[in-house]
């Protein structure tokens, strides 16, 4: 989806490391790499990427990530890659046998908020596209992350899996849940406008001959002001839907050009 | 990620739809139906996807999701797509000068699964990669729903869209939210065994000249005391960490087998 505004800078808060244990294929570290930057993220790290870095199709892939491309560090060993890390997650679809707390993305999310605000850092450990992290990976973290799945279908690309942490992570400030851009509901139009408009509609009616008998004109008119109402209209709204009634009404008066309006239909303001 | 249990059924609960306007890649429908199906979702519809339907890329990308791709169902136009839902969400990252709510993901999956649970259909809208939705498509939809993104860096892949929106909607429910496995720590060990534990090191820390003067003693056991109960072992965890102590003591005794053995050192139970 279209959207970006890069007129507006780029904020580089203090953030959770993402850690790629052994990635495989470069389109899924520059897809990893552009949903760190879709939620604010840019700390990359990479243990022993298979194709090497910086990797071609990885940069195609960030869509202009670049913020986080520039930053990514390669690292030999995951301890090397998080030795300056004070909480370390270990994200996995897979139960492990072990003595680990297991969390979900939200929990985890606000234990590293306040772990970040303390000023320390916290990372998240994602595994291979093909097995994910090996037991000896997932022994070195404090608690195992995983994501509230379908059990049926729970294989998420790593790059997604990414995202879904990334975005929790973003939720977890007010700023971050804020969205881009606004709700764009003008106000109703004051309610004289609104009697206007249903003045305006049904005294047309009355000359159309739309109320079948007398009697049933008063329920007919409710049913139509309830519809009506329902929609809120803004006063823009009114005055075109007065040009619209005007405009049918007028065709329907061309046989005879020189008849009385009907009272209430003066052209809308258009 | 790896995890998936195939042996499980697939649950094709109410949901709602997942209509793709023009679509330009097949992976991106492909890897749209992976994501719809790890959180439970598989009605996807296209509306004149550019390569045309079956596409070979889109099954490739989908990994096994076969179940939604299965059921793909292609329209030729948007207005057929959306003919049986009664509640239309666009999705967009740009603002439109529309007099629509905007909602964010949470607000709109509620709103949505409210709908469902009355027994009406409900769908969401997604644009092609490179211009997202056309204004008389947003026209069509009850309302607008976007995304807490980084306004910078908004633009978001449409397969990462949909599983936001999917995961939102998975999470709406209490069953959704669950996690896959269950978090795994076993009891702490009865304090008794953790004594066992503490005075079998002091006892053996004894020996070693550990404890430089007498009256250091209290205060250096107490700080030793108070770093291993933090971990809260569990029964094997001590009978573990015991024997870690027998095996570096019995080393340091070596020089003289016949030694008597500290008090409390007696072998633990491996």
């Amino acid at each position: 989806m279209a959207g970006t505004d890069s007129s507006l800078p780029l904020v580089l808060a203090p953030t959770p490391a993402i850690i790629l244990c052994e990635p495989q294929l470069g389109e899924n570290i520059g897809a990893a790499a552009r949903a760190m930057a879709n939620f604010g993220l840019w700390d990359l790290r990479l243990v022993r990427p298979r194709d090497g870095w910086p990797n071609e199709k990885a940069i195609a892939a960030a869509s202009r990530a670049d913020h986080v491309l520039e930053r990514v560090r390669v690292f030999e060993t995951l301890e090397e890659a998080v030795a300056d890390l004070a909480l370390v997650y270990a994200t996995t679809a897979r139960s492990r046998d072990m003595q680990k707390e297991v969390l979900g993305p939200e929990e985890a999310s606000a234990a590293m908020a306040a772990h970040i605000a303390g000023g320390k850092g916290a990372g998240l450990l994602f595994g291979r596209e093909r097995w994910g992290l090996l037991n000896d990976e997932v022994a070195m973290a404090d608690a195992i992350v995983t994501l509230p799945v379908e059990p049926a279908f729970a294989s998420l690309n790593i790059a997604q899996a990414v995202l879904l942490m990334a975005y929790e992570w973003r939720r977890q400030s007010e700023a971050g849940r804020a969205l881009p851009f606004g709700g764009g509901l003008d106000e109703a139009a004051p309610r004289q406008e609104l009697v206007g408009l249903f003045e305006h509609l049904e005294g047309v009616l009355d000359q159309t001959g739309f109320f079948t008998t007398p009697d049933k004109r008063p329920s007919m008119v409710n049913n139509l002001r309830t519809a009506l109402t329902r929609g809120r209209f803004t006063s823009q709204e009114v005055r075109t839907l007065r040009g619209v009634i005007s405009s049918i009404d007028r065709r329907h008066e061309r046989p005879n050009p020189n008849r009385m309006k009907p009272a209430g239909s003066e052209p809308a303001k258009e």
